[in-house]
Parts: structure tokens; sequence; C-alpha cells
């Protein structure tokens, strides 16, 4: 229908690689939300007859109603959500329909349905990855929080740590990933809608009112702009790289907690599956998929920078590329921060086995600060220590198996006081803000859980405000020729 | 049907996020040929009974019909296609459905199903990207082949060439794509099955003749590699993404060429669309599309080589997501390829009005060869015509604006024969094997013709060759215990 | 030195795959500052003596000047930048070099120093950014910043606009930028140091002095996390991705903007080079670089995410890999940046000649408005404009050909008063806020011009401060056993 | 001294970002080559006088002896290596050196370069990926190969295997990387130079001759192509990532079977490093490295590809960026090779004391192969077994622990005669080709064994070729106006 210019259809092949409708059906209730504070504005502003506008918008209405309950088709061989909304339109309501793109380019109108979409997609994921962040706060404030494991540089046993700081360390990026996400909600606050193709409109729009109906704060700077910036789009998929990373780093330990060899971590049996030929397995499947997410999370980030890269203003089709990237990013991450919070919350922490081995001696900073601490420079006091661990690991021998006498003759510095920590006292030794020492966890969990508060009440409260812009739709529409600019 | 080993269900999320239906359906027809080819042998070495096998095999068979006519629908549920085709078995033929899966794991079915997949998939890449190199090749020795433009360095006018050369150029490019795809598919000798979940099988499986069956030349060396191969997943990804970036700089030239500022190329209507609200446009926009694809094509390499970053052996789940990243890969080069050799066909190859300016003075390097004939070492001719320039831009004009006393001053070393070529003459100027000139475009058109036949017959032959052995399949199934080892 | 436990060295090939001193050297200042940080705190509390602690801090700050004169060398041999200013420190003041490691380790104080450094780097990349962004905008305000082009959407002429919105929209993008990396430095509050290995001390170190006296709001929360966090290094490189990505769009235009069948775009001769074989050549390099250097800096990206995919807690020697990554990143960003802004001061902005093809109708609109302001349907007014289009382009001529009894004819709905605007009086048309009118393109670029100012603002304040914390190492050191925890 | 077109010289912050003189060090050797090869087809077609051929030809082979021994350094206002070494000439002869860049343009001129240099580099690459595979064929025959240790499947004990075939499939990847470098080799023979900038020459230069001196089968096809074509750059790239990938994989592995709770694997002295904090480490840092080096491997691939998105022919100056991106790649897998092959040679690979849980029962298959040989439908056959497993569970215990009575109990069907595997038997139960089995394992580290001589004899074949080649240089330049075209 927008081929009044050429005397042949397009292409079938190239409608087939050019249409959107698969994914586009994502944006059906944002695009709806747009057409309708559009009409509501082309109406107020006597753009088009107060008639017509209350016509399109009554049949909106019902058509969000039925976008909501997913019942809604969109065809291919109308392109995109666009055409199929206003196609549906015209079957409806007849020649009305054709006034709703007055003033409006699909450039504009695809910028703002993707805002739309975008901002309550970030709510989504903000929520998700606090969910994940509480559970992990949880399982650090529950009594297996509280075991001693051997905290792990290099994936060898370094010095003793609970629990309740590695999953609160975990915890900790959660959080900041949801504070990134809305930190990238922060700033779309500006309503692309009115930009035309590129260069705005010589009808008199009132682009103040449709921001203000589509809960933005103002209008887009620059028309030229509001069509070909896709930054937030590429901000929202590097944080989603990002949380993936984070998600595979947890997932990696899991996985290893989960090997009979470490025994550190128990999945719970809804999230571990068995072997189609070896039916003992105990698989940590799910564990491993998010594990493998952050592989597309990365790609989806490559390609939509390299997509746009060399791309001259304003709009260039290529854009739509970007679309099924973000689309599927969003619901890739949903999905997995949605497993990742139960599986977390029902997964047991435990405290292995002691290791016997030299290298898992993880008492020796606590002897070099001793010597510290009676004036030995620390160089020696670590080049001693090490040379008695590699004396000792010629016999299969660790700190631990020291007598006292020994103890004595090698390091007569020490005290008598001096003596090891047990694991569980171990941790507590280091008392450093921000060490693995019992109060620096519990300031660490409330601080988190403090961050993780703050964030939902932000999120609440844009929720509401956002319904609250949707019900103004709800108002009659009035003639108000004052709108006009 | 797999958790005997545990006493709850999978968590629904957890089964949402790891389930592989949707993408698993590509697989179906591929599955089914293992599956019969694996029945087969597992009746001919009596490890199942004879009549069990002959069930198996016709109800399979069946399940061909209907996956060729798209009518079967696979059970998120059930996780992915292999537990839908035993389940559907099931259904059907009872309990002999619970001997097909006998020595034979997830694993090693899959990593088969994915090879006997993607060699079909290699063909039909192959033939797609021979048909844009073929439409290229037409378009050089048609008419329009013959015009000069000026040919670009920089995106600045350096030399006069004939688009024939320009689209050999680009012709070439998509048999070096359909040969590299062809080597891959040629490394495809080996089939996993009979692998089993990493370490074979303690049954007396009869390798030799599933990998016959299934039209390989051999049973693979090692089952620990063959569940955790997908080099050849990797290698295909990496190919289609040079092939992307081939299409998107082909594709940045018909749009550059189709700017009213450049006017060398014209698509034909059924590859360009106009605009929602601007019904002059005349848009390109399918060769933007070619030109952003280039950017999935990337993402999914680098996804897929993210994703198997240190996996240790041998299977890990995190595999399971490079399955739709080849699907995807394979069906977006395949459409992509669809719409390039139509719209290369079609479109018309102009020869722009002249350009007036110094920067468009094309001949300079004529002028500098002449001078060099004559003896002049050529940096001082480069520098001499170059200050040439250099003056005549201060003037706004060109070289081919000088008279010819004017030559005689300024290079009294050039023969009186001496003058400039046309534009139309000029290409042919460069006599050099592989340049410009009629004969060495000649050459390279014919070569590539012949390269690209050549890679034809070849996928032909394989086609054959994959046919004749699924046809086995027609045989009766018989007893033959010497296929057991 | 750290090998005690072993009796062999490392080996030879192994070091070299291992030292890091060549990237390491970008550390040395922020390495510094930090010891000499640590080493002050040391001494107050009495960890060390008073004496060592003045000794080491007067050697540390003598190679602070050799090192801001750039004439320090590390030795590849002491593997990293920390051993070798150990290394050098012992060979100056013996034995109590051997006391400054105390309570430390390479793990903190490694991202200390990188959190140091990326401090200043963010200031220097804002910096540069708003450089360009101000170029813009002196441009868009210069005389040739009113000039009237055809606005391109999918490079093809849409409608009128001024090179003033195309410079500012630019600008725009760069002053997001410059914001996006604002935000990160923001995050960069809590320092590392006193994370130990990855469990804190069981020394009393006063972190909240050394994180004050290092110019840090407050010592980091967990740290297991302060050693492992690589966060603001990902999003820097994000940021520094998509930065050079609307570098890309804008060198993209440059190019083109300057090829002789375009003619928008003047670079001056400081920023073209010619060709070693065509004297005539005016190639656009410097832009064609500008718009290559997105490659790198996406695959910079890639390369830090896949590095961290995976990775268990806490540090791993993996996070080696990310420093020159990120070295590179923020040294090819400054470099593009100085070469694009005086690119953009010293380039003129044409306007080209007319075009004359139905193509180029960017009228069109303006009819199809006036139409719909008759009360016209949006659709049908398209729709009969686009026919008109394709009458006129049978015969080769644009909407501008057309006498006013065509007019009439055509458009009989269209006052009297209605005509067609001028070229530069078009982009004045459009009203609408945001859109190309001249109101708009001032508001546009007084806004750019408020938040850049704001921006640098923000960024002196910031190095202000930064300098009077060094100052802070001037002062006397002195016993303080309060400052003991 | 290309500048005659300009009046002023390049911009200082230009011509940093632009000159490529440390990136271009690497190809000062095959400029050198490139050069000679030309500069004698020059003087033997009498395109320039012989005098100069054999002085610039002295000149050079001088040349090429000083940048064997690395003494020559190239200067950064000269812009790349091919300005420099054609300064460094003019200094040295004079004039002459005037006329070697007669009939060339830098675009073939570094195509040239590129791949003489890449040819020799994939020869390196060759070797060294060979060399680990050497390495881990060795350890798979000596001795420790004969150990059986549990196959991991998930990271989960699967069933067991011995080292022989874990190493084996290691070796395996290892090959094939090698003989996927050796077929992009095998691609490169057709040499560019005599393609000018874009379009030939119109001198008669004699393309076969400088063809045949530098090694190559043929001169190129088409002189578009030559210019622009990074195919074979991309590939090596590609290919370099994929070995990166399968390193990461193997050094996951070592990584793991590091850690004192696995045991698997003993690294040697040389290979581990201690911490600057924790004296008693023994981490593993080298194979940390290899695991992330796979990082940037996968960074530059995604940046070459991206930098090609969209290019135009012919040549662009994006392509320069191209070229430190392979540099570096080579130059890291080369140094992550050397290290990974000594790494490997100097590791024990242990049998690890058995575990005690049910997760663990690795000889689950055996039982249920075993009911399936009596008849028992495999489905059936798992699922009994899986519900053993489960109850053996719930009391920590695994298959093992069971008495032959309650075998009896559980399996009637099941002979007298069977029993269980002992971990040391259970591989060679499995006597499927290419299984767990000893005869499987000698085939398959025969088979690999035998590609890695015949990869070798190969790439020895094309040393003594290539050095033959550079050898024709020696002869005297003699006039032979037949070689003129």
């Amino acid at each position: 229908m927008l081929r009044a210019r050429f005397s042949v259809p397009l292409d079938q092949a190239a409608l087939e690689l050019s249409e959107s409708t698969e994914e586009d059906l994502a944006l059906l209730l944002a695009d709806l939300w747009g057409s309708r504070a559009h009409a509501r504005m082309l109406g107020e502003t006597g753009l088009i007859p107060l008639r017509s506008a209350q016509r399109i918008d009554r049949e909106l209405a019902r058509l969000e109603v039925a976008a909501a309950r997913q019942v809604v088709r969109l065809d291919p061989v109308l392109e995109d959500v666009h055409m199929n909304v206003e196609t549906l339109l015209g079957k409806r309501i007849g020649k009305d329909a054709a006034r709703l793109h007055t003033g409006r380019s699909r450039n504009d109108q695809v910028a703002t349905d993707l805002v739309v979409w975008l901002r309550e997609a970030l709510l989504d994921l903000e929520g998700a990855a606090l969910d994940v962040a509480d559970a992990l706060i949880a399982s650090a404030r529950a009594p297996h929080g509280q075991g001693s494991v051997p905290g792990w540089t290099h994936l060898q046993p370094a010095q003793r740590v609970r629990w309740a700081q590695i999953l609160g360390t975990h915890a900790l990026r959660f959080v900041r990933d949801a504070n990134r996400l809305c930190r990238i909600r922060e700033t779309l606050q500006e309503c692309p809608l009115g930009s035309g193709a590129l260069a705005g409109s010589s009808l008199p729009l009132d682009r103040e009112r449709t921001a203000h109906l589509l809960g933005f704060q103002r209008p887009s700077l620059s028309s030229m702009d509001s069509v070909a910036d896709r930054d937030a789009m590429v901000e929202t998929l590097g944080a989603l790289a990002l949380l993936a990373v984070h998600e595979s780093g947890l997932a990696e330990e899991l996985v290893l907690g989960s090997m009979p060899e470490i025994q550190r971590v128990r999945l719970a049996d809804a999230f571990v599956t068995s072997s189609s030929l070896m039916p003992h397995k105990r698989n940590p499947d799910l564990a491993e998929l998010l594990r493998g997410e952050a592989g597309p999370a990365i790609g989806r980030l490559t390609a939509h920078l390299a997509l746009l890269k060399g791309l001259p203003l304003a709009y260039n089709r290529d854009l739509q590329i970007g679309k099924p990237l973000l689309f599927d990013g969003v619901d890739r991450a949903l999905r997995s921060l949605r497993v990742l919070a139960p599986m977390v919350a029902t997964a047991e922490f435990h405290v292995p086995p002691p290791l016997a081995t030299a290298d898992a001696s993880t008492e020796s900073v606590e002897i070099v600060d001793g010597l510290v601490l009676q004036g030995v420079p620390f160089r020696e006091a670590h080049s001693r220590v090490g040379s008695l661990v590699a004396r000792l690991a010629r016999d299969g021998r660790s700190l631990r198996d020291l007598s006292p006498s020994r103890w004595r003759k090698e390091f007569p510095e020490l005290p008598h006081s001096f003596r090891l920590p047990t694991a569980q006292e171990a941790p507590d030794r280091r008392t450093t803000a921000g060490g693995s020492g019992r109060e620096s966890i519990v300031a660490l969990l409330r601080e988190i859980d403090r961050r993780s508060r703050e964030l939902r009440r932000g999120a609440r409260t844009e929720r509401r405000r956002l319904i609250a812009c949707h019900e103004l739709l709800e108002r009659p529409i009035r003639r108000n020729l004052r709108r006009r600019r």
C-alpha cells in the first residue's frame, strides 16, 4: 500500500527477507500505545476530525485488549507491525484509518515503539536480576552460609572464607547489573514521536502532548537523531552481556562445586538432569546452559555494534536487524535469571572434607602475618614460610601436620600464644573492612540488601507512573486548539 | 522419562530454558535417518529382535514422510527432537520403541544429526552462493558490463575500469565462498554414531554399517572427540560471516550506486521500497538489509566461539546453545543469497556522467607511465604530474581541460603521438594480466565460470550419492550376525 | 623472588608469555601512588617502622618524578610493574623495601592500580569526546552550517535539512558518549587496596586511610569482589566501542561527502593524502581509518567479555589479559578523537548542486502535508503524490518541473497560496520541536553546548580533587596508632 | 614525498594515527623480497635501465641482511615500511631509487607483502600446533597414559576412560588445526604484484616473472580483487580463534586437574607460580593464560570482520587496521603453543583416588548393557538401574557397594558370570571402533601420528621450495626483452 511509486510488487524472496512480523509481535502493545497517543493529539489539535480520532482510539483500545490476551496475529505480507495495525484498523473503521499516519513516519514510529518497549523490558530485567541477588543473600544468611571453605584464587585453595562472602560477592554483581539496567532506563526520557522521517513535520503537531501521554519527560532534541539513535539498545545489550558473564561465573562455580571430587554444592533435583545412557548421572545441565548463555549474549552485542558500524545519518534499513537482537537478548536474559534465582535458592552449600596436601595449606598467610607482627620484614617471612611448605610438600605433608616443637624451631619469633586458627575460625582472623571476617560480611549483606530494596522501590514507583500515563488514554478526547503549535 | 534417578520433575522455568524443540525441528529428518540406520544395524547384528527393528523402521519411515510434509509438531515438554521421536514411536508401536536407544546416547545422536544436517545445508549454501556468482557473471557479460566507470579506491575516482571487472571481482569472492563451504563439507567424512556418551559401547555395535548407511566414509576416530567436537559448526559460521561480509561490500556498492548523486546503478522496482511518509522515495532497503546481515553473521560466529571457550572434554550442555546459532546462520545466509542473486540479475549498471573536478583526473597515471616509458624516473614523473594537478585544481580544472600546447610545455618528454585515452579506451590501456584490459576480463570471467561449474558438478554428484545412501534403507532388514563386532 | 616454594625457575617461554612489563608501563604512576599511600598507612599504624615508611616513601617519590619524565624502564624478567618497583626500591634502600608488601597482595594492588589509572583515562576521554562535539557545534554555527542539503534516509534524498542539524546531531552523540564515560567514572568510588589476595588481612590495616589518600570515597565492600571485578573495564570498552561506532558513522559521511560525485564536504589538505601511484588522488585516508577503528574497538570488547566468561571467584590469571585490551582501547580512542576534532574543525561543508531526478523530489512531503491540511486523509494524499512522482519519473522529471496549471489539475484541493518551498526555505517549513526549523536547531545547539560545558566543569573539579589527594603525600609521615584497626 | 598534490604536510595527530611503522617491521623481509623481485623484472624487461636494477637489487640485498639481524629501524615520519625502504634506498644509491616504484602501487605492494609474510607465518604455526599434538601423543603413549580415570560429561563422572584417549582426543584437535592452517596456506598461490592501485598497469610488466620469483604459481586473476582481498587474513584469524579455543579447553582441564580436590594433573614446577602473599600457592598461571588467550583471539577475528563490513571495492585505508590484528594474532598463537607443548610434555597425569558417591557410579552403563544383552529393552534397563542408584544414593552408597546377593535380587536376568569391571578394566569393555578400548586407542594414536608426520613432511617441502625461489635472486640480472608483455 506504500508502493504507489512503483508498478510492480516487492519480489517474494525480498519480502521474506525484509518482513519483520515475527519479531514485531513484541512491539504490538507499545505500537498501540504510541498510535493511541498520536491519534489523540491529532484529534485534540484538529489535524484530523475529532470523530476520526475517537473512532481510531476506540478501535485501537479494543486491539490492546486482544494484544494483551495474545490473540492478535500479524500477516507477513504486510511486512511489519505498523502496517498490520493500520490495516486491521482499516478493516474495522474504514477510511478514518487513513488519517492515523498523519504527520508520522515509520521511522519515528519504530523508534518510539522501541523505547516504550525497552523501558518496560528494563524494569522486568531489573526485577529478575534482583531476584537472583536476593536469593543469594538469603542463602548467605541461612545456616549453610556460615560454612568455611577454602577460597580459591587460580582455582587453588588460597585462604578460608565463608560461603556467605562468596554468595554475597555474587549478589553484589547482580545488584550492580540491576543498577546498570536502571541507569539505562533513566536515560529514556525523550520521546521520538513527531520526528517524522528525519526532519520533523510541517504540520503543527504537539510533541509535548504525545511525549506526556507516553510517559516521557519531553520530546527528543533532534529529529535526525531520533530516527537513527540506537544507543540505548546497544547499552542494553552491553549490560546484558556483562550480566550473562556474571551468571556464567556463578554457574561455573555451581558446576564445579557439584563435582563429586569437590562436593561443595548440591543442586536440588529439580535443577539437575540425568543421562539418556548413564542412569547414575546427576548433571548440572541448567548451570551449564547458564554458563553458555554468555556466548550468544556477547554475540548479540557484537552483532549490533558491527551492524551500526559506518552507517550515515539518518535512518537506514540495516537498523531493523537490531530489533530481534534486542528482543532475543531480553528474552534469554529473563529466562536465565528466572532459572538462576530458584536454582540458587534451593541449592545446598557444603563444607567439603579437608584436603591433606601442602598446596592446600590455607594457613600460610597467618604465619607470615604473625611473623610480620613480630617485626620480621614481609618478604623474609614470605620466603621462610614458602621454603617450609616446599620441604613439607616433599613428604606429602602440610602446615597443619607440624608438631609444636617443630613450630618453635622454624619460627622462634612467633609468641608462645600463637596458634593456627581452625578452619571455622580462620575467616574471622581477617578483620579488615570488606574482608572475610564476620562483621564485614554482615555489613556486606546489609549493604547489598539496602541497595536491592532501593532499586526495587524505584522500579515500583516507575511502574506506577507508567500505568498512570497509560490511563490518561481512558479520558474522552476533546478538541483543544491551543495544543496546536 | 530419563529421570528415574530423581523423585521430582524438572523445574518449569528450567524446562523452558533448556528445551530445544523449536530449533530441533530443523534436525527432524536428520534424526530420523540416523535412527533408521541405527535400528537397522541393531536388527542386523541381533542386538534387538529383528521384528522390533522392522517395526521401528516402518514407523520411522512413516514419520519421515510426515516430516517432509512438515506436519510433525514437537512437544516442548519432551525437551528435544530425540525424545519426541522416541515418544511418538512408543505411541505407535509400544514397547519395541524402548529398544531403539540401545547402545546410543543423546550425545552421539545429536552429533550425528548435526553433521547429517550440515552436509545438506552446505550443499544448499554452495548452490546459493554460486547463483549469485553466476548472476554477476551474466551481468558482466551483458552489454552494460562493457561500460567504463571510474574505479574507486578510498571511494575516490582512481582509474577507469569496466563494470565487467567490478562485477567479476565480486563474483570471484562468491566462488571462493562456495569453495570454502565445499571444503568444509569435504571434512564431514566421519560418523559419530556409536560413540555413546563419550566412551563408545560395550555392546558389539557395527559402526562401519551405520556410517555407510548414513553416507559417511568411516566411523569417527575417538568417541570423546565425536561428542565434543563442534569444529565444523564454527568453520561454517566462519565461512558464513566472511560470505556475509562479501555480500555487505557488494550491497554497499549497490546502495551507493543507487544514490541520485552517483547514478551508477538502477535496482529493479521489485527490489526497492518507498517510504511511509515520503512518496517520492526509492529506497534500496533490500541492499541495506544485505549489508546489515553481516552484523549478526559476525555475532553468531563470536557467540559460538565464546560458547566453546574453556569447555573441558567431553560433552557439556553448553553445546546445545550452538544449534540455533548454526540453524539461524544457515537460514539467514540462504535467504540473503536468494535475494541478492535476482537483485543483481535485474539491476542496471550505468555509465555515470563525467566529473569535471581535478580529483577525478583518472588519467593521471597514463601520463606518469608515458613519462616513465621515456626514461623519466617514476618518482619524478609522479611528482610533476601531481604538481600540475594541484595547479589545475586551484582553477577548478582537470587534466582533460589542458590544451595541446600546454601539454608540450609541461611534459616535453612525451612523444607527439601521446594522447590521453578516452573514458571508454582507458581500461584497455592496462594490458597486464589480471588488469582492466579486455582480454584480462574475458579470462577472468571464463575462469570464474569454470570454477563455478566445477563446484556445481561436485555438489550434484554428492547429492546423488547421499540419495543413494538413503535409499539403502528401503531394502528389507535381515539378520546378519557377521556384522556383529 | 616469589618462588621460594619451588626449586626451579619459570620456563623461559612461559616467562615470555606471562610477563606484562610492556603494557604495565602505563600503570607505573598509578602503582607508585598506590604504594606510597600503602607505605604511609603502614608507617602511621606502626605495622612497619616509621623510618622504613619514610625511606620507602622518599624513594617512591623519586621514582614518580622519573616515571613522569618517562625514563623508567621495566625489566621483563621481573614479570610486572609491581615486582619491578619493589626491586628498584630494594636496590636503593635495601631491606626496608622488603616491608612494603606487608598486608598486600598483587591481586588487590593491580585492582587498585587499574582503577586509579582508569579514573584519569576516563577524564582524558571525556575531554577528547567533548572536543569533537565542540568542533561540530562550532561548524554548525559557522556560516556553512546554514547550508541546506538533501537529508538522507537509506542514503537517498529525503527532505532538505541544514548542515547545522546534521553536525549538531553528531555532536549530540559525542556528548552522550562523554556523559557515558563520566557515569562510569562516577562508579569508581571504592578502593580495592587492603583486600589482600581475596580475603582481606589479619593485620590491622587502615583501609579508610589508603582509600582517602588515593582519592576514593571508601574501601571496597567485599575483598573477593575487589580482586575479581572487572566490570568498569568492560563498561569502558563498551562505551569506547559505541563511541567508535559513532565516529565511524561521522567518518562515513565525511568519506561519502568527499566523493566528487557528491561534493558535500571538502576536508582540509592536512587531513587527506595522495596515492603512491596516482598523483591526482585526494584520499580521505584519515576518515577511513576512523571508520575502521570501530572494528578493533568492537573486537576488544568482545575479547574482554569472552575472557571473563565462566571464570569462578576470585582472582584468576586470565584477568591479566584484559589489561592491554583496556590500554590499547583508551590509547586508540584518544588518538582517534584527537584527529577527528581538528578534521571536523577544518572541513568545509558545502551545498551541492541540485539533482534533477524524481528520486530527489525532496518536496513530496510538503504537498502531502498541504493536502492533509485541506482535509485529505493522509494515506490518500500519500498515494496520489506517489503516483504523480512515478509518472514524472517515467519522463525523467521531478516535482519541481511542474507548471502551475499542472499543479491545479493534480491537486485542486491545494489553496492558491500554496507553493513549494525553495531549497533554502524547506528546512524551516518543519516547525515541530526538534525538527529541521531554525528555532529548533538553535535550541539543539544551545542544549548540546550546555551539556558539554557542564560535563567539562565536572571533569575539571574532579581533576583538582585528585591532585589535592595526591598532594597529601607531601606531608610528613607520623605515627598515629589510632589509625590501627 | 607523495604530497606533491598538496601544499601542506599531513597534520601531526593524523600522522600519529595513520603511520604503521611499528607493526610494519614484521613485513620488512617480505617487502624486500617483493621489491627485489620487482626490480629484477623491471631490469629484465628494460622498463628501467639494467644498471639501475642492479644497483637497487644490491642495496636491497644488503638491507635484507640487516633486517635478518634485526638492526633496521623504521622512521614513523615516513609512515610505513614501503616508504622507509624506498627512502633508505635513496640515501644509499640516489636517483635510481626513484625508479623502483615503476608500475607498482602501495596497494599491490602491501597485498604482496602480506601474502608472502602469511605463507611463512602459517608454516610456523603448523609446526607449533603439531608440536603440541606430538607432546600429547607422547604423553598418551607414556606409562601414565594407561591410567584409568572417570571420563567427564557435564564435568560429572560418566564412564572410565584412559588418559591416552583424553590426551589423544586433544591431539586430534591440534592436528585438525594444523591441517586447517595448511589448507589456508595452499590457497596462497596467486601473486598480487602487478595489480597496481586497482587496475593493473599500462606498462608491459611481466607478472608471471615476479610471481615465479616470489614463489607463487601465477599472477592473481583480478587486479581489483588483489588489492581488496583480505580473505586469507580473516581465515587465518578464524583458524587461530578455533585453535585458541582448543587450547582453552585443554588448559581448563589442566587447571581443573591441578586442583587439590581433583588431583588428576601435576604440572611441572617450571610451569607454575606462587603468590606474592600466600607462600603455599602452586598456581597454574600459565594454563590460565592459555585459557584466557581465547578471548583476544576471538576478539581479533571479530575486529577484522567488522572492519571489512560494508567496504566497497577496491582498496580502502580501513584495511590497514587489519595488519596488527594479524601480526598480533600470529605472535600470540606462536607464544601460546610454545608454552603449551613443553607444559604438556612435563606434566604428570595421575589416577585420582576413587570417589565413593552414587553420582560417581561409572559402572551403571555396564549393568544396563548387561541387561540389554539378556533381552531387556534398553529403556527398561536404564530405568531400573536409575532407580537403584537413587535408592543407594539415599544411603550415601554407590553401585560398587552392593553385595552379590543384592545383585541377584535386583537384576535376576544378569548371568552368573556377570561382574562389574574394575576401574582399570572398564575402558577396555568398550570395544567399539573409536571407543575407550585399548585397540581403538592404539589406532587413534597411530592415525594422529601419521597425519602429523604427513603435515610436517608437506611443510618441510614447502619451506625448501620457498628458499629455492628466494635463491633465484642471487643470479645476475640480465636484460631479457622477451619478458616484456
